[in-house]
């Protein structure tokens, strides 16, 4: 039986996509469903789009749910102009996976993610890899129950690097900044892997060539990530960094990161994630944030695990 | 005899004047001069405390050199407004040491550092606790003079943390982020010590308060003190930040930082000290910053030894 329980919250994109991939070839973990998100492309893409990797793998009893199609302050969704050179027109690297089969589920990410939590309690690890609109929705709904949950792991920020949605923003609490400084300035205490981490979990199209030749699963996968190792960066030679995938994993095995700095973070109006003198001197550390990672074990263990999981498909 | 040949290139300023109060005070040293430049006060000014402080402690042979008297790409320097208010208007919390007896030395602030780095090569220790100009003014002359010296500290700069200039910019970088950038992107190896560990260092006048009995030295140090205790952050309950003090010690017992980030830093237009993604997965990191501090033992250290300095003078 797996240890651990997991519900992750997308913006379904092609590193969204492979963190999904992951989790579902991770033996300690149980998903127990996918909350979806705005940011990389559009909720319903997203929803799409993680329903047919769930079915690319014959997941069929894994749900989606629908949460947050804009942010906070905001009337209405954009995609930003780099993203589909990045993550490709649909999402997942312009990959034809077809209509899903399966539909969305009828309740909403936000009651999915509360009554999970109050129900597995230290059981269940949340993992957001999105902007934070459904976690900040979360709180405002109930924060007594999210302080139930084993950990709460977040892909965003950016602390001691420069952004990559602006010189000050990454792109997830660049997205929407009111929510993130809602969720920093609640009591929980978060898991924080920022693009200090990320960006040094380059993968190159080399790293998974041998997925093509697997199976029908295992080039889907290839042809997405190809797409997104390709262009994220900026080049073949450069990679694609595994931003989502290494914050699902860093859950599970928290010592994967070899720099965790513990501090009370902020997200000012434009998405920049910081410190503030007013709690610099707490005792309480409410964020440890991930400022270096074992990039090579990540890597080995990602590749051994997601191989096995297109083996078996 | 002391291990350690020390310059310290100030803009003295309260904290300043105690950076150098600790360096007589620490028997590892040997105070080879103080080199001067604008920023709390203006470089006359800078002169005039130097000299004084040196006075006051009976070190009439140990010379003060005239540096940058304004920042990169501007004409003049003009004084912040905040600056009277924690430092005096004459930089030294307004208490009156009289004239010094010395006079400033005809050598420039650069020739006396670059000829100490040829001279004494590792013995010397090089800290820099006001806007980097000398130093960029040194690395343009000779920066392989620079290579040569045992270690080059820098007060300067947020990482974690929102800046006390501005929120993007710490004091000094925010000075002259021209000179900061240069010197970062030099290849001598810094170790910068920020806000991030210096706000932890808050001293109370409380903490200083037996000073004022022990001789005139002592009451005109806690005078000078009481001042920017009381005003830097607003309040005798809060304290001040040993920000230069803490980056003299740290040059000699690296250890009382607890946390040490190995990076490769930039400074922004706008005073900001970050990371780049360039050189974010470059092996060799040329800079490490002060994350956290034990500031109990800096503490304690600080207030031993000034008050020995003090019952000797």
């Amino acid at each position: 039986m797996p240890e651990t329980k997991m519900i992750i919250d997308c913006d379904t994109g092609v590193d969204d996509a492979l963190a999904i991939t992951y989790i579902l070839a991770d033996p300690k973990i149980q998903l127990l469903g996918v909350t979806t998100t705005y940011g990389n492309i559009d909720v319903d893409s997203s929803i799409r789009n993680s329903l047919s990797i769930l079915e690319l793998f014959h997941q069929k009893d894994i749900g989606v749910y629908r949460g947050a199609d804009h942010a906070y302050g905001k009337d209405s969704y954009v995609r930003g102009n780099k993203s589909p050179l990045v993550h490709g027109h649909n999402g997942i690297g312009d990959v034809d996976l077809g209509t899903p089969e399966n539909k969305e589920e009828e309740k909403s990410a936000v009651d999915f993610i509360i009554e999970s939590a109050r129900r597995y309690k230290e059981e269940l690890h949340l993992v957001f890899v999105g902007p934070l609109t459904n976690l900040a929705d979360c709180i405002r709904k109930d924060v007594e129950a999210l302080k139930l949950v084993g950990n709460i792991t977040i892909m965003g920020g950016a602390l001691t690097l420069q952004g990559n949605k602006s010189v000050y923003a990454e792109a997830n609490i660049g997205s929407d900044p009111l929510a993130a400084k809602e969720v920093f300035a609640s009591p929980l205490h978060l898991s924080i892997i920022p693009l200090d981490a990320t960006l040094k979990t380059l993968f190159k199209v080399s790293d998974i060539a041998h997925f093509k030749d697997l199976n029908k699963a295992g080039k889907d996968i290839y042809d997405i990530a190809h797409f997104y190792y390709v262009h994220e960066l900026g080049g073949e030679d450069v990679g694609g960094a595994m931003h989502d995938p290494l914050a699902a994993y860093a859950s599970i095995d928290p010592s994967v990161i070899t720099n965790w700095f513990p501090c009370n973070l902020t997200a000012e109006e434009n998405g920049r994630t910081i410190g503030t003198f007013q709690e610099l001197n707490l005792e309480e550390k409410r964020h440890r944030v991930a400022l270096d990672v074992d990039a090579k074990r990540f890597t080995k263990e990602y590749i051994r695990l997601v191989t096995d999981l297109i083996q078996r498909s």
